[in-house]
């Protein structure tokens, strides 16, 4: 057993967990020793196969046994009852972090729960697709991503830094952001776009005519709804642990769509040209902003 | 002049009007004789270059004389007003259509205008992009798409026919649907993620960090708001034009955002869970639908 080798434990290996040790092994090969947990037999016996991780097992606390590094890569809500099973097996000065979609909460809980001696740094890889699980796993989901981690004041900057080293070497961009704006902004640009786009596939009960509906489907509804194919577990646990920013811009979304009813009902045009317009300039400007930003 | 060439004119050289011109040129080459029709000298020198059109003018009246079939290629509402200006000009038997978006209002206005020898036939293509104008053009953008021909009940089953047959020489694929059917579900499927798409954009004046939100927006804020960045024009005119179905529709979305504020305030995980898994399940469904249909 060579000691010399980071010891890097990825739970959970779906598509962030699957394409994370795809990556990492890419990028670090033997340098690391990589470990896999996952409920599912199949998708252990899969990230074997496709090289996402060295070892693999179902049992979370021996896969954290001795582990430098721990990625807990799974739905915000079942991340406590993991750690609660791992922390017996987590030795002084490891590195835990995770790949969440919300922070404030979770990061209170967790920190009340691992010893001291664990390292806990909270993390956000901006990666994703519409489909999930091992097989849609891929080693390049991360390459000139942004990689968030949002620090607390106890965080040990050298833990951070240990981490950011390690996301930089499978390609992403590091980047810091404390965690009240990321949990806010990240209500605004991803929380309520799923909650929309899965309200607006299902608004599609109400259609007189599924088959009608289905010609008149055009690029635009199949993109703008695509992130309605999500996975219901881990959406779920995003409203439930970022509710209070998910509900209070829902509720601006719900006066924004009312003020355009309005004007509809009106036939105030100007406004709604003037909706529109202000819109299309808003996104056009937005994607000019983040290739400059890249 | 060559009388057995099919005299086709569109009014409107953009996006739509510019590929229906590239597309039929590409079909039937010589055997058309093609007038492109726009208010932009700029845009009739581009479509005269790219082979949009064989002749080109800025007046809608000398370029529908003795035209066959007449396509109006611009917003809904510069409908009347164009066909009021081209009236004199067309030639008994002259199939008059349309590509908008909206077809009932349009429909009983245009037959109130047209001579009773011109046969006004509803078109309406399943094809757009996110890209305006002349330069954004494409000869194969009906390819495999549907057309939807939207009859009313004097329609000219000769002159629908023509249509249809012309819509299948540029790839097409042609539906009839009745015009009730059209707007209600098109209402459903395309112009509520519309006004939904731009609303979430207009969401990101709320945002604290404009910056933090452009790092966090990655694909799925991308491809949700895809279809803000179409025209204003275009879509305050189907706004103001289908505005009985937008509303309700708007109205049942307001709604199942309601319920599932409501849920997220109440911890109520069971009912976004169902949310979620509903919307992936009857998505995922649609697009296997889709392809059997096609």
């Amino acid at each position: 057993m060579n000691t010399d080798k980071t010891r890097i434990t990825i739970i959970g290996m779906g598509l962030i967990g699957g394409s994370l040790g795809l990556a990492i092994k890419k990028a670090l090969g033997d340098q690391v020793r990589l470990t896999g947990v996952d409920r599912e037999e199949e998708t252990l016996r899969l990230a074997l196969e496709q090289g996402a991780a060295d070892h693999v097992t179902s049992d979370a606390g021996s896969g954290a046994i001795q582990a430098d590094i721990i990625f807990l890569c799974i739905p915000v809500l079942q991340m406590v009852p993991v750690i609660k099973q791992i922390v017996p097996a987590l030795k002084p000065g490891a590195i835990l972090t995770d790949v969440g979609s919300t922070k404030c909460q979770i990061t209170e809980t967790i920190l009340s729960i691992i010893p001291p001696e664990v390292h806990y740094v909270p993390g956000h890889p901006m990666a994703g697709k519409e489909k999930n699980g091992i097989t849609a796993a891929d080693q390049d989901l991360f390459l000139g991503k942004w990689f968030i981690i949002t620090p607390y004041p106890s965080v040990s900057p050298q833990a951070a830094q240990t981490l950011a080293d390690l996301i930089k070497q499978i390609g992403a961009k590091v980047t810091v952001m404390d965690m009240e704006t990321h949990d806010w902004c990240t209500a605004i640009i991803s929380h309520v776009p799923h909650v929309a786009a899965a309200a607006m596939v299902n608004l599609l009960e109400y259609s007189p005519d599924f088959e009608s509906s289905l010609k008149l489907a055009g690029g635009g509804f199949k993109d703008t709804t695509r992130i309605a194919s999500s996975s219901p577990d881990m959406w779920a646990d995003i409203c439930m642990t970022n509710g209070e920013a998910i509900n209070d811009n829902l509720e601006k979304l719900q006066r924004i769509l009312g003020e355009v009813i309005a004007a509809i009902r009106t036939g105030n045009r100007p406004y709604i040209h003037n909706f529109f317009q202000i819109a299309k300039r808003r996104r056009d400007e937005l994607l000019v902003c983040e290739q400059e930003i890249i």
